[in-house]
């Protein structure tokens, strides 16, 4: 069980293809997961889920436990039966939105006390409660309670670190289930030295996984790249690496050619409901007035369903007409996309041919410079 | 073109199981067609609508001719194309829209005008508008532009009924396309004489098809079966008819028995998108905490998607929590409802036992009785 087979390594960046064994299916890798927040990909069936190629699906723990409960999904079978989705899933640890929720949260050693915003109840998380509620939701991996600091603060991320170490093996011990894959989450802002000194922390905890967290949340791009730079070689080989929240089309590309596996974001699906498309190199707005008339697909060269149905003029209709269909098939375009782009990726490993792959791919997108302009 | 076959009718009763020939396909009914208003049945994508088993969809001209404009569905090929629905479809001719307008709109025996819901601005209706427009969209079944004055009210029943003949006349002049089957629409309200007044006047155009409209707008559901059961001798035999705007189970059943072969209505998309399943008897609404920890399927016998995938508990999680799955799984629930009511309906014609499957049916739905209970 989580064997990570590598088939094929790009000699000159180091970008694996592989196999990561859950109990609910292979995850062939580089992975994109589209994010189902509330037990639901928002606007798709699993059915369309299987269709695109998805493999892994990832929820969210905060919101699960609001929103039907955690316990409530453990009796009724556990988050694959009551989603009706058999492929592997991720769950994160709720740390994350907790720590998203700056007005309302406290935080301590012990953990966070936090308001719903749901309801205003008051709710309190630690490292033994995340994975509690994990276990009941019983996804395949499962992160460690982690805090996820401003990443341009050296002072407060290092002593940020002490905590999301410690919190970090109280996962480790709370855990009892021996079908769920622990993974643990590297921190440490944009500074390389307290990078490598949580990847050295964790990989102390021989873990079967190990994501980088507390990127895409304000660093440019280029400081995103030289962390991962960073890690590349201090992160095991035989170990999937999960870049966290990171979906955008040229992140993804860039995160492959730094070592990472597994990616998720909910960018594919939000910005199909506010009437996006993915195509290279940019976003299509089919709000905008050009596209009224234009009886092309979004993309010519796409096989999705979308894409061979349906022209941009009546995409543009659905989107001005707030129409439940447009989010359907622009979500289904986005997801497509992503996942065309890994499936893409994977082979290029496979052929040895990545770095051919990236430099046409990337040359649609501005390039990494190392200003800070954020993302 | 537009031939309607005949293959077997329930000797007790009159319903008629047959076949509609049109430009994009041969209806079988008795038939239930989706409401697609704005150029998309809402939750839905057409192969959803193919494997449901829809071979009609209804779609609105007033919607699509302000939104996004019949010159430009026109001009994209039209309605079939811009939607990418193949089968046949229906439009009707606006004025059900637009006399609902009731506090902007103004009639006069040229037409109505009225102002747009979206913008404000001032538009003017027609027979001969409501033609073009439909000549646009390219539906196959077009409808005849008319008055749906409120049913009770004897002398403007009457009044209105000069005006709706005089359009359908005017209509029937300015029609050009010789792909669409222009049907004509008996009014009369809940009176009689003004409805056997109305369809004679109407047979004399020899149109292809015969809707009956004016109903489901307040009157009792007794009133709705005793102004079809008077129709019901008067009506061609050989023509289709169209029972507008009904689409309650119970109703639809009832319709039948009186001799409809067409029906298209928005409450199965409708009350999905308000959380509510269609059942035999009842609706069941999936926001009642009594679903909470419901594993059991909306229907056990059941065999759509929705219910051979998921729990009342997991619904009632997607209703809870405004997810468009929520929407998508109901609405196919409900669509799925409808059709296979219809299509045990052809079966049980077929068969010779028409009233033994009604009766049955019917048990679960309370009595029409003669008080003005309203629907």
């Amino acid at each position: 069980m989580f064997e990570f087979e590598i088939d094929a390594i790009d000699e000159a960046t180091g970008a694996r293809n592989g196999r990561f064994h859950t109990p609910h299916g292979i995850l062939q890798t580089p992975v994109f997961a589209p994010v189902g927040t509330q037990a639901t990909v928002k606007a798709l069936r699993p059915s369309d889920l299987r269709d695109l190629g998805a493999t892994l699906v990832l929820s969210n723990t905060y919101h699960l436990y609001l929103r039907p409960g955690d316990e409530l999904i453990r009796d009724l079978g556990g988050l694959h039966q009551f989603m009706g989705w058999s492929g592997p899933i991720l769950t994160d640890s709720g740390g994350f939105q907790v720590f998203s929720l700056s007005d309302t949260r406290k935080i301590d050693d012990d953990g966070v006390t936090f308001q719903s915003h749901l309801d205003g109840s008051y709710h309190h998380f630690t490292p033994e409660k995340s994975v509690a509620i994990q276990e009941n939701l019983g996804a395949d991996i499962i992160m460690t309670f982690d805090e996820c600091p401003p990443p341009n603060d050296y002072d407060y991320v290092k002593q940020s670190l002490r905590r999301t170490h410690a919190w970090a093996e109280r996962c480790v011990q709370a855990k009892t289930r021996d079908d769920q894959a622990l993974f643990g989450i590297v921190q440490g802002g944009i500074f390389p030295d307290l990078r490598e000194a949580s990847a050295r922390f964790l990989l102390d905890l021989d873990l079967p996984g190990y994501a980088i967290g507390g990127l895409a949340v304000g660093e440019s791009k280029a400081e995103m790249a030289a962390t991962l730079d960073g890690l590349n070689p201090i992160l095991p080989q035989d170990k999937p690496r999960y870049l966290m929240g990171v979906g955008a089309p040229e992140d993804v590309v860039n995160g492959v050619l730094r070592g990472v596996d597994i990616f998720d974001c909910v960018l594919p699906t939000r910005i199909a409901r506010n009437g996006a498309a993915l195509v290279k190199g940019e976003r299509l707005n089919l709000r905008n007035a050009q596209f009224q008339r234009d009886p092309a697909p979004i993309d010519a060269a796409c096989i999705c369903y979308t894409c061979t149905h349906f022209s941009r003029a009546y995409l543009r209709h659905l989107v001005k007409a707030n129409e439940i269909l447009g989010h359907i098939l622009l979500t289904m375009h986005n997801i497509h996309f992503l996942l065309n782009l890994v499936r893409q990726m994977r082979q290029a490993i496979h052929d040895g041919n990545l770095e051919e792959f990236a430099r046409d791919f990337l040359s649609s997108y501005p390039p990494l410079t190392p200003s800070k302009e954020g993302t």
